[in-house]
């Protein structure tokens, strides 16, 4: 069975939860209290030398990193991952886009605010990531006015990776329903069988 | 063939070229100049919505961006991308490390340096991403003291995709000579055949 040492409340972590719901496996659960510091401990550091959540152990003693490493990992061989070389890319394409063009704005914002309630202290960083927060939003707003789903017309980990942060925007500062194509997607994933929510 | 739309001297373009060298594979190059904002514009929005370098057109008026998305479309069924499901996963893990860990804080150096002469105006922007980016450097070197590549006993796009920022650290401001072991797998990489150099 697998393990997955992580925080509930991240959305990095909740994608590998939500993906382990989809694909109806059983897993453990080990809470990291990621305030507590207790991702940079040397115990966890063998687990992820980078010291970041969320970590699967696939097997007794083995683990791997990355979130989206991870789901890939999880949906191989299955219908969240495509096979088609030319799918496969943009599936990936859309998971990097998300760490690099909309986790660093996005989740980061939430996390100012829900984890470290900086609302004041942090004023400045929040106001730097708004308009890269929003571009992120918008790329995926054209996209899904004329796509139901990001790749392949159907849920992939690419819906995955994008749906853990984009549906809890609100709670980083960000409006969504400036953007309806985005709330229609969010509504069609969280109506799917054996959906589960974040926490 | 293909056309790569992007800038010589961008590590995120210059893993597609070292890639496709490597390959044996003839493409063409489109410089876009992104001082000049040329990645901005309505026409090259249209091939990346999100406005940046670079992006494969695989066909004729088809086109795939997100440099690591690219290194996989290129390298699926080849050497250079593991087919066995968790060595691609860690493939994969080593990637995404690169673009969230490694690529926001010694390229992002490296531009501020090198493209925007700003060693003055941008000090405490610089000052921040030192203690990251020295991590990043960390995480590889504790890992190439026990191997020779990041995945797979060979030479895969993990190892491509770390490699294109790294070894031009210095031009970020980093120094190499604090890791041994990076730096014996940077000399390892430039003595593989069909090796070219960036720029």
């Amino acid at each position: 069975m697998y393990t997955v040492y992580g925080d509930v409340l991240s959305g990095n972590c909740y994608k590998i939860k939500l993906l382990l719901h989809f694909l109806q496996e059983a897993y453990e659960w080990q809470h990291i209290d990621i305030l507590q510091q207790e991702s940079r401990t040397s115990n966890f550091l063998e687990k992820n030398p980078n010291g970041k959540v969320p970590v699967l152990e696939y097997e007794p003693g083995e683990f791997l990193f990355e979130s989206n490493a991870i789901l890939h990992y999880l949906a191989d061989n299955t219908d969240y991952l495509p096979s088609n070389k030319l799918e496969h890319a943009r599936t990936l394409q859309w998971m990097f886009f998300e760490q690099y063009s909309h986790e660093p704005f996005i989740a980061t914002s939430r996390y100012i605010l829900l984890y470290l309630k900086g609302a004041e202290t942090h004023k400045h960083i929040l106001d730097e990531k708004r308009e890269p927060g929003y571009n992120a939003l918008g790329v995926m707003e054209r996209h899904l006015q004329e796509n139901d789903y990001f790749v392949a017309n159907r849920l992939t980990i690419a819906d995955i990776a994008l749906f853990a942060y984009t549906h809890v925007g609100a709670e980083g500062g960000f409006e969504l329903n400036r953007f309806p194509a985005v709330c229609d997607w969010i509504k069609r994933i969280q109506s799917q069988p054996n959906y589960v929510k974040i926490g």
